[in-house]
């Protein structure tokens, strides 16, 4: 499998703004108050329950910026599995460094880590069926890139980046013009070549409204149509085009889902919803087991 | 009560890199294939679950920093309990714009609402006791400001906005200088004389080594620790410092912490955890009841 | 014909940094010792040549940038034909300020108007034939959107914005696997299903060998092929993927190569060579012809 | 000749700026999706024209942002000339980092040589005369430190840099106060010491008037004049102040004005409408003849 | 006497980093905790002490960045004489905004009234003498435009804004080239022609040297000179070159400098040693006197 | 004594922009000009007056910003006791890149130097009382943190870096409510428990009705007090409160002030008012005495 690529070039500028709102003007007072100037020390972060890792470059980026000094060895690479206990950074150098920059590191890992394991559970309940679990443009503000990164690295897929990657048509747009054909045409005409388009639907009568045009679009969005209405839809379709069902998605649900034969199941919650991933900073370095 | 203020001065920035992530060069391809450039519509933003609102200027700054000609009138304001189905926002104006922007005032909303909302849960489970709910500086990067302001607008207390603004001293610096006795005075020494200073401890021997020096410490962070250290904890501290809980805090389990007595309770979920507010744009403006 | 849109969400940054540019930190020390602060006047921008008329909103938000109060009427909208002798905006207002954004509106709108004027002529010397001009992603630095904005403005098609937006397969990366086959499914797999894939072939043989993929691949970019090359290449594809010609295309040249029957040719030449387009600031205010 | 100096303090933003256009959220994701994570290449820059070269710095920082462990020799440096064929660059280091900063550097790199080489062509054509080629503030948008410093590459002069550098004064500034006298000893008194003053003149009448406060004034530009009334003009300003002239100036007309006499011949050419220049990466590094 | 024109487009970015420092994330807590958030109010800022007004174009940003509802009126203009009582700004909107400028807005004034005022005090001192007080590149860093602006409303003039915008040798480029009029020469040919040249001499022996080339050079500033050799200094140039005086400047000792008839004194200390201007808001608006 | 911390996370920036300042589009023009490209020089920053350095790491990072090649040793820490001839700096480098920064560099040093200096003479008035002396909020716009870090290097104390980091009650937050005692409970409930409270006391008869408020305030600020009213309210605060005074504070008065028993005193001069230190750049190498 292709290894995925972090975001580098947005790496610079996230952990600068994080940074800026931890230290403020004056910076950590408690580590200038308490620790001597020139005291150092060693010590790991450490996945305090199991899951995928995910935000490694951005937790070494935000020690780094700190004190470029630090010294780091990675343990684990982004999109690994972690058990409880598992050593990921370990880190030496100046100890009013490592601390200052310690809760945005971890914040970074435990926010990204949280989005790739859930990432992961929801693909875990999908194997054996066709289908690929991918997100949604449902992100927190500022952290779209490295979301959408996460899932990656949590074996999920990405759907479009933002609106102007791609071209998805929803209800209102149809609402807008009037008629699902007229406005397919239009949009193939006026979109560019290099841009896929995807209709959403909300039952079986829009879809095969969208299959008189099955030339000028590429997938079919299965909005909240339960699981029979998907097996119908994927029957219809016949391969023609690319199946996504999204709406009421939980682990729960996601595996009967993907049996129903569509290609895709999209899932805001990895991105709106993901909830923290427990790592922690601790002093003593004795590897564990 | 006196009502939160928001943070204005940080808004504009923000909404400004959120729909950079949404628009990007090309801005919404689909909107600009499929509906007219002088199209408009009136629509509504509704809830659709119960819960506390919390984020409505950065939604309205995210349609109004599309055009500005978008007449925007707000049903509720920050802070205020809404119901499945309640109209928060009614928007109308240009059709390309209002979409263009849904997405990002949407995320905002949905994300804001969800720590104003589980702040709210937390609340009301510590109704009766004296204990005040608060944030920590596990919050998601880039978006600090805004999570410890849907936390005050959920009903909760906000506890340092970053490094530079207290003081509080954990294991690893009392490691550092090996004396609690030593390091209080160096701190209330070097910290300045308008910073709070608030010490961590894990067990009840450690603290009453803190009370020795009460005059030189403001409140005392009890960490990991069951109910009946906690209430023990209490009585040694007997209204001398203020008292904060945390670890292992839940729904289920934040009551009974609070009955302990202790004067805060810290939940890092609030704002690393908190699962979305769903919140949608909706066509039809019937008002709903 | 659908509307293009201006790209609004950056024209502001666009508008400051080349301000920037030209006033420095002691802005025009030719106006501030010439002229009275408080004088005022009435001119007009007045194109100097035919053309197609693109970046007004550019020209506006320069004048509005540096004095609000300026009264700016539009007698052109982006996209439409002007004459030599022209007026495009109508001016009036402080006379220190409008001087202080003339250079800065003018070389928007001269830069741009080239673009777009530059595409309409390609787009004229294809008419008749089922060919569209397209834009490449040969441009200016830190102008992009602009440039592909005016490549619309004109009646051109945008290529993909930038290397996030859609696959375009060169021979580098073929070389890279070995295998078309092989190159075309792992693309197919990795890219996301809202992307589309594109693939440069040089000569026919290439192009056979892409063709047993052809599920796997949205269009094909015949590049540097001679017209009798591309003539036949058309005949191979038979409307199973979209056709581009690139590579050595000059308005002598586009025409012919637009009747071998390829769907779009793209030119690199409209957003990195294309000559300004002579626009002007008249103090006489008299309407022309 | 003394070595003209890259204006290195503007080129780290310039790059990012030109790499976020690039790049996106979602980077190269052709190369993410064809390319092995840790496969690495060498491959040469080559220039496909004769002419001047410039803009390295800006390439080398290009492909060093993306991976600062790109190795690359530079075979060129700015303001040599080059011929069809010659390498400029030598690169080796990872296969996607090096693609994903290819048009970027290559943008800056065809579009600056493009610059250099014009300008080198109408030097060409003054050679003898004592005229010398300088560039105006007809710049694009963002670019123009870059376009400046290309003209110097070129063998060109620069014009001020922006309306803060330097007095220009136009009709209108003339209109505006109604005396040539009483508005020059208003510049010479207000303008501060270390500015130098030019005025534009568009006939010999005017030019007289001028001549009569020789000391309030430093240079004249002489605008649109026929190459008759240049030499009148250069003979009656005869050494006391410099003369320029610009207006209607091309490769074809530029060698009869430098005849005149004049000091100085600006073209707005130079940096408005510059072609680019032919260069292009390959992946065969056989040295070239 | 022109007007000297503010640096408007400057000012946005300097009050947003000021308003920044002072509000951090958490805003003004005080207002937020005592004031309701509706509450109203009307003051004025009002000077403490006699002199020049200036910056009141930043302290009106200031209060319109926090609330853009807040109503102020000006009773004086920048520039303008004060005396110690004299209302500058009466201000009228929501308490918490206004008191959450406050200290921005003051510390603005402050220091640039500060500096005009400390100008208008050199000026008085040279009256009568044909010398002009100008100001130098020893500004503090981040308000170089601001300084040089109060500079010119307290009667001052501009020295070169950077060193980008004129030539100034001093003693290690002479020693680097090793000849005066080499040096000379070579400066003339490669500054460009709307680019004025000074050069630094700290004897009449140099003086006498530079006069030998007196077409090159246009300024000579006579550095650390006592009054007799600027006088005999004076004296050889006989107005053939702008004579400048620097070093050792104070308010005791600028009138006599002034009188040997050089034709301006350049001080230091106006930027980079000038004491506040005093200020303050008070909330009882009776006017004085 | 700790080492107080340099806010490195602040220098880059700041560096960035007091660089934008000086260097423009077109950099130094005279070095460019004068220089050759390839020339190189050492040389020394040396200090012309007895006091205290602050500013080092800023003026490196000048330098290293123009030309990271540059080498550069540290005579000298900040905090240090410097006398006229000291050398702080020694510097081996590019000549253009070392002249280009110089400037920078100098004003840097020379205004933090300034600040520390004069708050080491402040500091030494009022050695052998139990007083400390600390800044204001009086701070020059953009160098807030670099001022207060000055402070702390020439011996001072830090009063809140801002509005956000503390609450300070003054006469008009005291006006808006009219009861003082309703006015601390409202503060004391809705400012966080992390946050200190002083308030601000005219005469002693405000400091009477807030010590019956002892426990909602930690320290209050006696304003512009004669000393024998500070002198009797520290006796009626005895030790409850930390007590600061404030207004008409001088070199000449500190000492009296400092003896009345106050715990603080707070000038504003320190940041507003502190007149620059004198430093060079000298090209003669050799050590001083």
């Amino acid at each position: 499998m292709m290894e995925t690529t972090f975001p580098h070039h947005l790496a610079k500028d996230a952990v600068k703004q994080a940074l800026a709102e931890d230290l403020g003007l004056a910076g950590d007072i408690t580590g200038q108050a308490a620790i001597a100037a020139d005291e150092s020390m060693t010590c790991v972060i450490r996945s305090r329950q199991n899951g995928i890792i995910a935000g490694l470059p951005l937790a070494v980026a935000a020690f780094l910026s700190v004190d470029e000094k630090i010294r780091i060895s990675r343990h684990r690479k982004d999109g690994e599995k972690v058990r409880a206990g598992d050593i990921v950074l370990e880190l030496s150098g100046n100890s009013r460094a490592i601390l200052a920059a310690e809760r945005v590191a971890l914040n970074f890992l435990g926010h990204l880590s949280g989005v790739a394991s859930l990432t992961a559970q929801y693909v875990k309940r999908v194997k054996g069926t066709g289908a690929a679990i991918c997100c949604t443009r449902k992100t927190l503000p500022g952290l779209r890139a490295f979301q959408k990164y996460a899932v990656r690295a949590g074996g999920g897929q990405n759907h479009r980046f933002g609106l102007d990657q791609a071209v998805l048509v929803k209800d209102n747009h149809i609402a807008s013009v009037g008629d699902i054909g007229r406005l397919l045409q239009r949009l193939r005409r006026n979109a560019g070549h290099m841009v896929r388009i995807e209709i959403e639907v909300d039952h079986l009568e829009q879809l095969r409204k969208v299959l008189e045009h099955e030339n000028e679009v590429d997938a079919v969005l299965l909005d909240n149509m339960d699981n029979r209405a998907l097996q119908e839809a994927v029957a219809l379709v016949d391969g023609r085009l690319i199946t996504e069902a999204s709406g009421g998605v939980g682990l729960d649900t996601v595996g009967a889902i993907a049996r129903t034969g569509v290609d895709l199941v999209s899932v805001g919650a990895l991105t709106h919803s993901a909830p923290v991933f427990d790592l922690g900073l601790d002093f003593h370095t004795e590897l564990t087991r």
